[in-house]
């Protein structure tokens, strides 16, 4: 936390490297948070976005699967916010069970079940191989987790009710390639932007 | 590839976990590909969302940064198809130069500029500490890349004309949070959907 009391959407824009207008609109849409001349209070700001986002309690997060992703994502723990946490790793390897990632004992599998529960975990992150993410994905499921975010490159099959999203690299890629050319197509056609 | 010669809209919908309804629709608004009662011829299909998609000519990427994320990353290079391809990697650190992670030697950083001309790389990766980042997104531009995805949890500044994606985890955490709160909201209010 620094000690900067108020923000205008000018500095926001700055740091963000988005348009001002655009931030004032967008945060417009929810409620008056800021005041012309003066700007944003940032700890009002901070309250308000969290609300929006629906962050204003904490959510637990478990990883399977500590590979070199799951490793990555474990170190990047770091960076998540109080109110956004991995707090359980798991790897079907007995071999990792104890290893230390960033803070996180790596447990087996046959201890995710209790975890989840006990410590009020709702999201999963799946980091393992792609034939092994469906019956990682069960485990959640029945372990009671409602949100799981699959980083295996496999279409994950869930129930009604548990919330699954794809980090798909490969989108991330073909995505940056599209507006790219759009970017080329433009530039061609003198329509610059 | 599989000799699967036509497919229909209702197996696409099974396998992507898609409404083959909104498949046709979305596929209908770029032409009439398919065929009522018969489906889509398969080639013909892959051909046509290959132009959609502006992926009808291969597009080559460096990745900078051989941590665990970089090495996740460079594995994940065998799922990528044969016209994306990683084909090369750099790290700063000299004791890397070298070593092979899934067929890509690992380069050092003053071979950066030199490879991005002679392989015709136009995307590059960045999956280095923060601090390293805007360095690393410099050189890029200097090599003359046109499209840069950062893993790296900073924002970037870069030119006009070189595309910029931030592959965000946070974000993407924070995304489906959100989404699972708005579907437990909606199980509460009986608008289960």
């Amino acid at each position: 936390m620094s000690d900067v009391q108020t923000v205008s959407s000018q500095d926001l824009g700055d740091k963000l490297d988005l348009n001002p207008a655009q931030i004032r609109k967008d945060l417009a849409y929810f409620g008056e948070f800021g005041r012309k001349g003066v700007g944003y209070n940032v700890s009002y700001l901070i309250e308000k976005i969290r609300q929006i986002l629906k962050l204003d309690r904490t959510i637990y997060v478990a990883l399977v699967g500590t590979g070199n992703l799951g490793r990555a994502l474990a170190n990047y723990n770091t960076y998540l916010k109080e109110n956004l946490k991995i707090v359980a790793a798991f790897d079907a390897d007995p071999a990792k069970a104890g290893t230390v990632i960033n803070n996180l004992t790596v447990q087996p599998m046959n201890e995710l079940a209790a975890t989840v529960k006990a410590r009020n975990i709702s999201i999963g992150i799946i980091t393992v191989p792609a034939a092994e993410a469906q019956k990682v994905a069960d485990q959640f499921v029945a372990a009671g987790i409602r949100g799981i975010l699959n980083f295996a490159p496999t279409v994950l099959k869930t129930p009604h009710g548990v919330r699954t999203h794809h980090a798909d690299f490969t989108a991330e890629l073909l995505s940056l390639a599209y507006y790219m050319e759009q970017d080329i197509e433009a530039e061609g056609s003198g329509m610059n932007r």
